[in-house]
């Protein structure tokens, strides 16, 4: 089939670096491979720095960010367990489920759509709470959360953070907030496409993992004898090789460029977008001071649409005839606004000047 | 770093077919894009015909062969189920552990390591099972077990076939022999790197579907509204894209070449090897009668080592020196014999006839 190459500028994927799409050519070497085990050591190396922890358990689930949320429940929620939960947007009502699912009592703390959550009502929603989650970027509205007040203040319950979007394209410090558990995925800002979740988890997690969760594939006991370092590796199940070799590149590329340098690129990108959108008369969804460089949210007033065009006649109109994907609204922004992604190798100002004059000339 | 390219001659992973790594290397596409959706939608007719089967929920879970294990036993067993299963291998105990986890009542039929499993035991073994579960190839002992017996006389239970060595690479009938829930992996007989697990479900398995299973990630009616043909593709998770523009291509090329062809050229490769380490006075593992073409295990006896040198020494050989993988052997045959692949783009005469004689030169 012939394939278009499209400008992703949806919540994701994003654009992998070239780099990336070489790795994945490389020839298959086996799971049990010395070579393979010796990248897979580096590509945890290069997530730890990333992620900024000495964590030892840092690796990548072999799913997607979704899996990675999973694993971060099954691994350390049981049943009856009591977990608070912050949700401003999908992310958050999808981690409820997800906890639920382990029987967990879920406690669940809402904040408007497109707000941030406010930390010292998570902290005080329960007296003895197993765990605290939280989206950190969230991908349905645009949205930062704060993780440092919740790390400071959360006594003896374990801070479990969704770095999907986050991680790569704003800070994240995970020793230094004290987070606990945290997952992301490859296709948001770390420039790979879609198919692993990094995750890391402290030693202090480590320490309350479920001796036999309810998941066999996603048992963070049984994983660990595989990826980390001692001893000969027992195999688990056969880890997806290519899409390693791609992860291990993507971070390559974004350690070689710095990763102060990465985030300060995706800032410049996402300011470049909003300024530009509020020159045009669009309005922000997403908070001010709470707003995601590499997520952004707008409405799409019908006003502002050709006559009868409706926002997802210009969305089409952008990938059928620009090659330019951008996402649709959910929620409250569902039909009424878009999400527009600036994300690993599609963060350029380049492309910030290319959707910015499409939209003039659709929208003129 | 430099990239080694070794024959891999394991249980898996296989070659990749070259069209399969040209694919990955394709630009990527959004997961709601109509391109990828088309993709998506051919890769399952592609699928239907491999398994032989009419399913219409017939789809690669983003995720390898192991967690399409686990989503065919969350689905559909629940706590207090009654579940028969067989083992005479790695993977049938390995099915136990995942059927514990759901909280069924496990019924364990073991035959012996290299044995294939007697179907009357395992009908007999409990008066209303909900499920009956069965590896088809054995790839820790290279032994096929019976589907069709199961099948014709499997009463009310729901038959669960885990495929992951078998399809692609030997008959597998679906429809024909009754098959309710079946799950494979791309790394084996399908020549494609691992990381996603094609599965199928039958219309009468449909109707048991749990509600509500343990894994969300893993939730086949949340899926489904994503994978399958009708209305608008419900996200639920962000689909690994280039992984599955190689599954796409995978197949393409075993269909190119014809489904039986395929298997002929499995069986020839399986044949000429099995012939060629009995000629050299090997004796095989499996039961004859019930070997496995793609994945043969051999008894390596210690007076056929030279001096000083283990089973995994010349492992190590044939790998460093001849860019050779193959694999150590499971149970009875772990320290003292070998599994060997032939599967997918590994299974041709050439690599039978390279690898008899880089033994013949390390054995002499």
């Amino acid at each position: 089939m012939s394939h278009r190459d499209p400008v992703l500028m949806g919540p994701g994927p994003c654009n992998p670096y070239p780099e990336v799409i070489e790795a994945y050519s490389r020839p298959v070497l086996g799971h049990l491979d010395p070579d393979f085990i010796a990248l897979m050591d580096e590509a945890g190396d290069r997530l730890r720095t990333v992620y900024r922890t000495d964590n030892k358990l840092t690796f990548a689930v072999s799913a997607t960010g979704s899996a990675g949320m999973e694993a971060s429940f099954v691994n350390f929620v049981g049943p009856g367990d009591p977990v608070v939960i912050g949700v401003n947007g999908v992310f958050g009502g999808r981690m409820c489920d997800v906890a639920a699912r382990c029987g967990a009592e879920v406690v669940r703390v809402d904040a408007p759509w497109g707000q941030p959550l406010e930390p010292q009502e998570l902290l005080a929603a329960h007296p003895s709470p197993k765990v605290i989650a939280v989206v950190h970027a969230e991908t349905s509205t645009g949205v930062r959360n704060d993780l440092a007040t919740l790390g400071a203040s959360k006594g003896d319950a374990l801070l479990l953070a969704d770095c999907v979007t986050s991680l790569g394209g704003i800070d994240v410090r995970i020793d230094e907030w004290g987070v606990d558990v945290a997952y992301s995925g490859t296709q948001k800002c770390l420039g790979v496409p879609p198919g692993l979740s990094p995750v890391t988890v402290s030693e202090r997690a480590l320490g309350r993992l479920r001796r036999m969760p309810q998941s066999w594939y996603l048992d963070y006991n049984m994983i660990a004898k595989y990826v980390t370092g001692e001893g000969a590796r027992a195999y688990h199940h056969t880890a997806p090789i290519s899409s390693l070799y791609g992860l291990h590149a993507g971070l390559g590329v974004l350690l070689d460029e710095g990763l102060e340098h990465s985030l300060a690129r995706h800032q410049a990108c996402g300011d470049a977008l909003q300024a530009g959108l509020v020159e045009r008369g669009f309005e922000l969804f997403a908070a001010e001071g709470h707003r995601l460089p590499q997520l952004t949210s707008v409405w799409v007033p019908d006003e502002r649409l050709p006559e009868g065009m409706t926002e997802a006649d210009v969305r089409r109109a952008l990938l059928f005839e620009y090659g330019i994907e951008i996402g649709g609204g959910l929620g409250d922004l569902a039909g009424k606004g878009w999400r527009i992604g600036l994300m690993g190798h599609t963060a350029r100002l380049r492309n910030v000047t290319l959707l910015l004059a499409a939209l003039d000339e659709l929208l003129q």
